[in-house]
């Protein structure tokens, strides 16, 4: 098969479409014959050498992929060759033919192509662990997330806005406040002329966020704790603004206050098992009856994986930017 | 009646016992005659000007207490004249009477004297709130307490202990040590000799604490997340090592962990009301069993609060310092 294969960590152009041994479906596993694969901010520090697969793992970067199944491993049920899925994956979504751990699949959603299938796992994971298993978002509550044009943002908007909470958002341009507004978002704000923990204190009569999901780490960590309410939940996923922070403990024990900091990638096979199947329980029937979709982008052939790649480094996009394979 | 009042905030003879009105059981509450309060550290900061109570409470410190009903407000059904109990309070224990909303009330446990129930309240309310209904400490977890022989520290081991956690310790002392290991502390850490950090990872074969409970704030905050097992809590309730320190995002997203942080005291009513009911229901019963006891220090006449101050500022004690109304 053929896959984007990193010879050497770097720029865009780092990423060779090349020839490689097909992977083989082992104990537990399925293989896909991958139709679309989508970029996440880890395949670009993955590209640069800063973010090595898991042990185990496929060399070749994606998290995340749809296709059809090609063979089924030992060991698996309730799975036949032929069916339409999307999966979850610790690597190698940027192939023609990936293993999946049979825990990690989902059916393509009623109503959804097979390609834009492929921006949903990653994303509906990261948002549903996080903002519900973790930080137990719920009806009535303020939702805040950064970068709501992001892949991640515009399915937090969507998933908090079907669960009765009411949603603020930080972007970078009018344009991208827009397209949020549009996915639902009731408070938006432009980090590059506003004070999100003002706008935000103004917009909820001084209450501030319950719950806040987080991308930028360090940078925002004394501000994300300021505009948290009592009782509020940071939840961090993402490190775009650096890694160590100033911590006011004082005014975390005031909120009586908890921040969570996770990913995804390294959990064990049984957590992400757990997430896949909450995410099938609760957001399923929610794109099956259109109430949240992906926002796509741009799909773009697999081999120019590197063109992908600099769109979403330029964060000129909206949503999710697919690679899909050719042919 | 006679009351601790805080003519001037200062040193530990700022405290004086002088005459003061009664208080008077308002709606949903009952007028309890004091037995006997507990020294906790919130009541030295209060005792020097720096932690006023919250809107509402009584002006004399104390935030825990035992007694008898002497006279049950409008509104409250359960409780009568003459019921022995004990209460969590938002201040007032350091008198001959004091008002207590109903949902603070508990009974004094079976096999337990009336004053020995004013020593748990607040640690029991403190550590299951924080060790088990936030931080969900599991059977077979390892759990990390500082201070192991504080009021807080005696009270989290054996509850530790109750439900099946492997627990650790930090205190200053061998003796401080040995009775921590009494209570049935597994892991003993001196901390002025040892680093926590080191001795726990051998203690764990290098899986670290899956809850901690800190009172230092600050001081501990980087070595606590050090510490911290995969998937691992933070629980912290004081800052005695001080308020503002550096949070290394990374090594807590590494972990997949959380920090959490709250004080008891300024809890709405229906918050308190709630983990009282929990305590009730999950911790009353090991303690009537006899297999949870509060650790007395010492029993000193209330008015003689200043002694009381000196020793628990000194951390000469094990355990709780009550104080015990004349007569």
């Amino acid at each position: 098969m053929h896959a984007i294969t990193i010879p050497e960590p770097g720029g865009p152009e780092a990423l060779v479409w090349d020839e490689v041994p097909d992977p083989v479906a082992g104990e537990g596993e399925v293989l896909v014959d991958v139709v679309a694969t989508a970029v996440n901010r880890a395949d670009l520090l993955q590209r640069q050498g800063f973010y090595d697969p898991p042990p185990g793992s496929s060399r070749h970067p994606g998290l995340e992929c749809s296709g059809r199944i090609a063979a089924v491993g030992p060991g698996v049920s309730g799975w036949a060759v032929g069916d339409e899925v999307c999966a979850l994956l610790s690597g190698g979504g940027y192939a023609e033919k990936v293993a999946v751990p049979a825990g990690q699949l989902l059916p393509v959603p009623e109503g959804l192509s097979v390609d834009r299938a492929a921006a949903l796992p990653e994303v509906v994971c990261t948002v549903w662990s996080n903002v519900f298993m973790i930080a137990h978002l719920r009806p009535g509550e303020t939702f805040l997330v950064h970068g709501g044009s992001s892949g991640i943002g515009t399915m937090a908007i969507q998933l908090a806005k079907a669960v009765g909470a009411k949603v603020a958002v930080t972007a970078g341009t009018a344009e991208k406040l827009e397209r949020c507004a549009e996915l639902g978002a009731d408070i938006l704000i432009n980090y590059r002329e506003q004070d999100f923990v003002a706008e935000l204190r103004e917009a909820t009569d001084g209450k501030g966020a319950d719950v806040i999901l987080d991308n930028m780490g360090a940078k925002y960590l004394d501000r994300n704790v300021q505009a948290l309410a009592v009782n509020g939940r940071l939840a961090i996923i993402g490190m775009q603004g650096g890694v160590k922070g100033e911590l006011n403990i004082g005014a975390l024990l005031a909120k009586r206050a908890a921040i969570s900091a996770t990913t995804l990638r390294a959990r064990p096979l049984e957590e992400k098992a757990a997430i896949v199947a909450a995410v099938r329980e609760h957001v399923w029937p929610l794109v099956s009856g259109g109430h949240v979709r992906p926002v796509v982008h741009r799909e773009i052939p697999m081999p120019d994986a590197a063109e992908a790649h600099r769109i979403v480094e330029d964060s000129s996009h909206i949503g999710k930017v697919l690679l899909v394979t050719p042919g």
